[in-house]
Parts: structure tokens; C-alpha cells; sequence
């Protein structure tokens, strides 16, 4: 495909009007002021005119299966919407109801111009299968909740783990990752988790981990093992000596902060899911300014309720200025730093997230001749303040067309929705079924 | 028009499956579950699967000409935002420059829904001119700025608000209403904001002002007012002896909440603008608890920055759950009330707001047939948080068709959005010109 004389955010992610993008296979293999001189070598010419072409967006941290879930728990305590609400449900869902819920998550990223996830949750196979057909990419891991300290290898899980790392691992043409993973500090121990992280060492893979979401896991952790908190803990048993995602940091101090920073760890910020379950406000600023990596997440659908990245990507620059009482805090371009190239870079995918020739072909086309984007001032602050995320109609993942004005070539829609609500009935009836 | 087989939210804003809606002239006609036995009366059938049928929204505050300032100062401190930025832009701004940044503005609401918007800024007949040709709603002010202590009456302002409640008040069949104003207590004083709220009273009109927006001005106020807050000095004056809308009002206290709601007060409540702008979080929880009326409001572009009021009820909705660590608090129904029937309440629309028999027929049709809206497991939820405002796909004004599938029956888009960015330009040349 050749993008002619379209608006693009560069390589530093500034505006630049009048541009000409060459796609070949894959890959962004031209960018210039002027047409190509061999222009027919990229095929179709797409109309550049009120269009702004920009980096795609990389989803640090969701459970794409959990759209089942989307507007099912609302208005509760988070102990009585997770035992009471998400369990149970979650309890009931099969391998091929995570497989169609996963194809709706892939489904929706696409059309809100997101190209690849972070992906915590079980059933892997079914995942991945989802994730292929999509078109799309995806860092998969599953989520040992191991509460008797004994060596990763006891658990059933393990046996997830060792087929994907094998079989699952670099499917797609690379496209799928598999990558270690605990849930969380207060759903593990010390044994358990050492034995995941030499894991994910032996296997040279990467490492996913929720951290300090709430007050009350950090106050547990510190209980529990002398004073550390997640962040602390995490590093003491190498969960950090491998590159990994750290879900939420929402209640990390200064020292937490500081380690991040230094073991280049990845922040997966979740505005809209640390509001929604009142969590708190991670202290963004904070880590931007210590330099940790800090890219954006949807979460799960139960507590988001979209996978519109756009909308995070706003938040993460609304907040800070409302918490802080700091007008100047966050500028745009951070804020879609963050929801581009930070993360790809979470992902271990370093040829991604940018608009610069030899990158992937990781791209997102937006319609801007909208209401909401008149006058054009500045194009980042409306990209950031004035955009929806239904504005992109074009998202291109590796080249390929994943979304493309209200159709999905490699998924159908119309069977994939009516699955996805037959399969959520079908749930909610075993539910009502074991209460009466 | 009539609605076939539709879902609603019907007058209590509940979730109704399959109704019929039929459209007479500007008015609800019928609601029910089967076709009305005399259907060809209400015109072209609308077929309604995959559609949500809502009552449209009411932006209680806005300031519509500054959508040509859109992007236009950003992360900035809040003086040099206003003093260096916002106040020399808008003194280059002719009345024709308001006309047409209003046109915009008129049609941005119109495309997520909004019908109708209380307004506060100068040039009320270019104005007026443009809300009468857009087929939308507006309560309009023109707010002094008053440091003389003398009567409204002996300023230039007073010709235009003479003028405006004679010829303005009531035009295009109503849906034009002028209402008094003064833009703050610390733009004013005594004598002055008596004389205005004295002409409210005598004109049988409303009135909107801006309310405790900042710290520093709530500070302000009481050491130049005797300790009083400026809601305490408002009431204290008369503003509150007409029904009146107090914009923002984030720093204010319970004796604050409890005038607000004994006085029938409308907040409207700005969460993005005070968030952008670093103002803070408005009290709402408290707010509504007390009995208030809160609607929400855009403000103006320079400080949100999109006309969507669904984003605003989502933020409402979401805020309180971050800042008071309680996921309980706001329903979605309470956002979706405070963006409808709440506004059209403050606008002193009593028969507009609800999609319910013998009420203006102000309503929104939402395609629920994207990726975010499946599966509904609670479809409030899904309004308030998976939806975009782009999903609107028709906006019905007192029964005529304001927006529609892209297009705007009453609006030459093209032509707005080419004078809007001429004229900001424009404006810009000449700031530079006169820096040079």
C-alpha cells in the first residue's frame, strides 16, 4: 500500500503534513516528501487527504477473554465484583468460549487502531488460535495462582506453560509470544514464584506480573515478607532479570519507583480500570520523570468496559493534571509515546510502534475531517484530547489490513458477536441453574 | 418518524426491548409495545434493530464560539493559559468569527447527541443566528465582567442584554432563551452583580455563573466578602432567586451543598475541564446526595476538548470511584440523568429530556451494533461505559433532524469547518503581526 500525501506523526511523533508512506510486505519501506519513484511496487494508493497516518497501538495489559464479562459487575465492592461476580463466571467459561471471546477483543482493538496485546489469562491454545486468525499480535501468559509453596513444575499449570513456550512461542511468523507470568505477589509465594522467574530465565522469555494495584495487597506484602513490598519482592527472587511488565504500580513509592527505573522494567498504567475499581491513581509522573518505561493497558473488559485505547491514552493525560493540580503535567506526546512505541518495547517487539522506514507496518489511519478535529492547532493535543478511538478507519498490523471502515478481513463479525452472546447466555443460565 | 421495534431507555431510564416510538411534530407521541393502530400518521418508519433509542443531552455549560481555540494553548498554568493565550486570542474575534466557531459547535453536539446548550459569551446574535439555523437549542448569556462597582445598567454590556431579552428571548419557537448572567464573583461586585440578578428578576429569566471553580478564587472570595464563599455571596445577592445554573463549583463546602440544593440550584458539573485545567474534582457524590441537580457541561473548547457529552458522563461516572476510593459510587443511571433530563431541567425545558409521551422529541439513536457494545449484559453500563459518542447515528431536535448518518440537514459542513480554519488563522496572523 502507498500512502499518498497524508499527515503522518513521524519518528519523534511530530506532525507532518503532505507525506508520501511506502508498505512493503511487512515493512514501512519508504517515507518521504515526494512520490516514490517506484510507486507501483507498493500496490493500492491510498487517498491521503483527511487523513492522519500514525503508529498503531500496543496494549500492555489485558485479559482479552473477559469481554464475556463487559457491563456484567457493576457499582460493587472489588472483593464482592471479583468472588462474588468474576469468579463464578469465569469458573463456567470453556476453552472455545475464551477462544470467541478472544476473537471479540481482537475484533474491537482492531477497529480502535490497536495491533498487538500483553495477554494474561488461561487457555492458552484457544488464545492463540484466536489471535492468528485475527491477524493481529499478542504477548500470551498464564497466570499461576499457586498458594502451597511448592516448585511451578507441581502445578497443573505447568504443563500450559511448557506446551506454549514450545508450541505456541513464535507462532504466526513471531506474531505470538509466549512469556512467563505470576498473577500477583498476594495470589503466590516465594517458591512458586522463584521457580516461574528461573522459568522464564531458562527460557530467555519475558516476565508479566500485576504489582501494587491496591493499598491493601502492598500492606499485605510488606506483612508478609518483612517489610518488602511487590516491587521489592519481585526483584529480590529475579523476576526482573528477565524484561517484564509490571500491571497497575499504582501504590509504588520512591524506592519502588527507583527499581523499576533501574531494571528497565515496563509500566502497564491502567487509568480506566484502576478508576473503575477504585484502585487509586498511579503516579505516572513520577516514573516518567525517573524514566521507567510507561505504556498502557485496557485491563479486562470487566473493569474498563472497552478496549478503545484511545480513551486510556486520554486519561493518562487528564488525570495527573486533576491529581496533581499541575496543569502542565503529561503532554500529548508522552501520552501517545505511551500508548504506541512504549508499547511495543514492553513487548520485546523493537521494529515496532514508530512511523519510520524499517519499522513494521504496525499502522493506524485516522479520519480527521470529523467535527471534533476542526481547527487543527496542534494535531497531537487533538489526537490526545479531541479523538475518539472509532476515528481510526484503517489499522494495518504487519503490513496486513486488520480493520479497515467497519470490516474485519480476517474475522466475521456478525458469527463471532452472536457467539459471544449465546456463549455469555448460556453462562449466566449455568450461574442461575446453581443458585436455584 | 416512527421508531420500529426499538430499544429505549424509557422515562425512568430503564432498558426496554422492542417498543415502538412514534414522532408527531415536535412531539413523543406514542411509546409501546406494539405498532400504534394508526401508524402512517408519524411518516418515514425507522427500522430500529441494532439501535438504542435515548433521550438526547442537554450541555448545561459551554462557551461555544471558543471551539477556534481548540488546541490552540495546552499545558499551560492556568493565568498564562488565560492571560497570554486564551483572552488576546478572543479579543481578534469578530462577531462573524462567533457565527461561524458557533456553527461548528452546534454541529459537533448535534453529532454526539446533544440538542441543547446554555451558553455563556458575547456576540449573542450571531449567536442566536447560528443556533436558529443549526435546528439546535440554547440558553444563551452574555456575561459581564463588571471591577466598577456600579448598576449593570451603566455598561456597554447592558445595550446587548436590553437587546437580547427583547429580540433573542424566545426566539426560533422557543428554543432560544436569553438568561442572565455575571461571569464570576471575582470578575464582579456588588453593585453590579445585584443590578444583574435584579434585571433576572424582573425579565422572569434564568441566570449562569461560574461558581467556585478554583481554590484561589474561593480564597479570594471570602477575604474580599466578609469570609463569605461565593455561593453563600450569590445567594447572598439574589443570584439564586431565579432558577440559575452555577458552572463547576469544585470548591465547594457543605453549607455550599446545602444552599445549592435548597435553592434549586443546577450545577453544572465540568470534569473534564476541571481536570484539564487542574481545577480539581467536583464534590458530586455530595452533591446529589444533598438533592442538587447535576447536569453536565463541555465547557469551552480551549479546555475539554470535544463537544462529546458522553465523555463528560463518563468521566462523571468514573471519577468519584478514583477520588473516593469507593467503586459504589455513581451509577450509570445517574450520569445518564444528569447528561439528559438533568440539563433540561436546568434549562428550564420542563417537557424535554425523556423519551416518554407528550415530551419534546430531543432524542439520540445510538448503533449498538459496534464491537463495544457486545455482549449487554447491562446495557446502562454499556451507555455510560463502552460506548463513544460517535456512536449517535441521528439526533432528533423537537422532532426534526439535526443530524443524521454523517450529515446535517441544517449545517453546509464543509463550509463551517473551511471558515473556521480560515479564521482561526486568520486570528493567528494577526497575534503574530502584532508580536512582531
Amino acid at each position: 500500500m502507498l500512502f499518498k500525501d497524508i499527515a503522518i506523526l513521524d519518528e519523534n511523533l511530530d506532525y507532518q503534513q503532505h507525506q508520501w508512506v511506502g508498505v512493503l510486505g511487512d515493512t514501512i519501506d519508504y517515507i518521504g516528501d515526494d512520490e516514490p519513484s517506484d510507486a507501483a511496487k507498493y500496490g493500492e494508493v491510498y487517498e491521503g487527504a483527511g487523513r492522519l497516518l500514525m503508529p498503531a497501538m500496543y496494549n500492555a495489559h489485558t485479559h482479552a477473554p473477559m469481554t464475556l464479562l463487559r457491563g456484567y459487575a457493576e457499582n460493587l465492592p472489588l472483593h464482592e465484583w471479583l468472588q462474588q461476580k468474576c469468579w463464578p463466571f469465569e469458573g463456567k467459561m470453556t476453552g472455545e468460549d475464551n477462544y470467541w471471546a478472544t476473537l471479540l477483543s481482537c475484533a474491537e482493538m482492531a477497529r480502535y487502531g490497536t495491533v498487538s496485546f500483553s495477554d494474561m489469562y488461561y487457555h492458552t491454545p484457544e488464545r492463540a488460535r484466536a489471535v492468528d486468525e485475527s491477524g493481529l499480535k499478542a504477548n500470551l501468559c498464564t497466570s499461576p495462582l499457586a498458594f502451597e509453596p511448592k516448585p511451578i513444575q507441581e502445578f497443573p499449570i505447568f504443563a500450559e506453560m511448557e506446551d506454549s513456550i514450545k508450541n505456541i512461542d513464535g507462532m504466526a511468523d513471531g506474531r505470538i509470544k509466549f512469556e512467563g507470568c505470576i498473577h500477583a505477589e498476594y495470589t503466590n509465594n516465594d517458591v512458586t514464584a522463584k521457580t516461574v522467574f528461573d522459568w522464564a530465565k531458562e527460557h530467555n522469555t519475558r516476565m508479566h506480573v500485576h504489582v501494587s494495584e491496591t493499598e491493601f495487597e502492598v500492606a499485605g506484602c510488606r506483612e508478609r515478607h518483612d517489610g518488602l513490598s511487590p516491587v521489592q519482592w519481585l526483584e529480590s527472587l529475579g523476576a526482573f532479570d528477565v524484561p517484564a511488565i509490571a500491571a497497575h504500580c499504582v501504590w509504588v513509592d520512591d524506592e519502588d519507583i527507583e527499581i523499576l527505573a533501574k531494571r528497565g522494567v515496563t509500566v502497564a498504567h491502567n487509568p480506566a480500570s484502576n478508576m473503575k475499581l477504585s484502585s487509586g491513581f498511579a503516579p505516572i509522573v513520577k516514573m516518567l520523570e525517573a524514566g521507567v518505561n510507561v505504556a498502557l493497558g485496557t485491563d479486562g473488559m470487566a473493569s474498563n468496559n472497552n478496549h478503545d485505547l484511545f480513551q486510556d491514552m486520554y486519561l493518562m493525560a487528564m488525570l495527573p493534571k486533576g491529581t496533581e493540580l499541575d496543569p502542565t503535567l503529561i503532554t500529548p506526546k508522552q501520552a501517545v509515546f505511551a500508548a504506541t512505541r512504549a508499547g511495543a518495547i514492553a513487548q520485546g517487539r523493537d521494529d515496532c510502534g514508530l512511523v519510520k522506514e524499517g519499522f513494521r507496518a504496525d499502522l493506524a489511519v485516522l479520519d480527521i475531517t470529523g467535527t471534533s478535529w476542526c481547527p487543527i492547532n496542534d494535531m497531537l493535543t487533538n489526537v490526545v484530547y479531541s479523538s475518539h478511538g472509532s476515528d481510526v478507519v484503517l489499522t494495518l498490523c504487519d503490513g496486513r489490513v486488520v480493520y479497515r471502515d467497519g470490516s474485519w478481513p480476517f474475522i466475521d463479525i456478525d458469527m463471532v458477536k452472536a457467539e459471544v452472546v449465546e456463549r455469555t447466555q448460556r453462562i449466566q443460565r449455568e450461574l442461575a441453574e446453581q443458585v436455584d
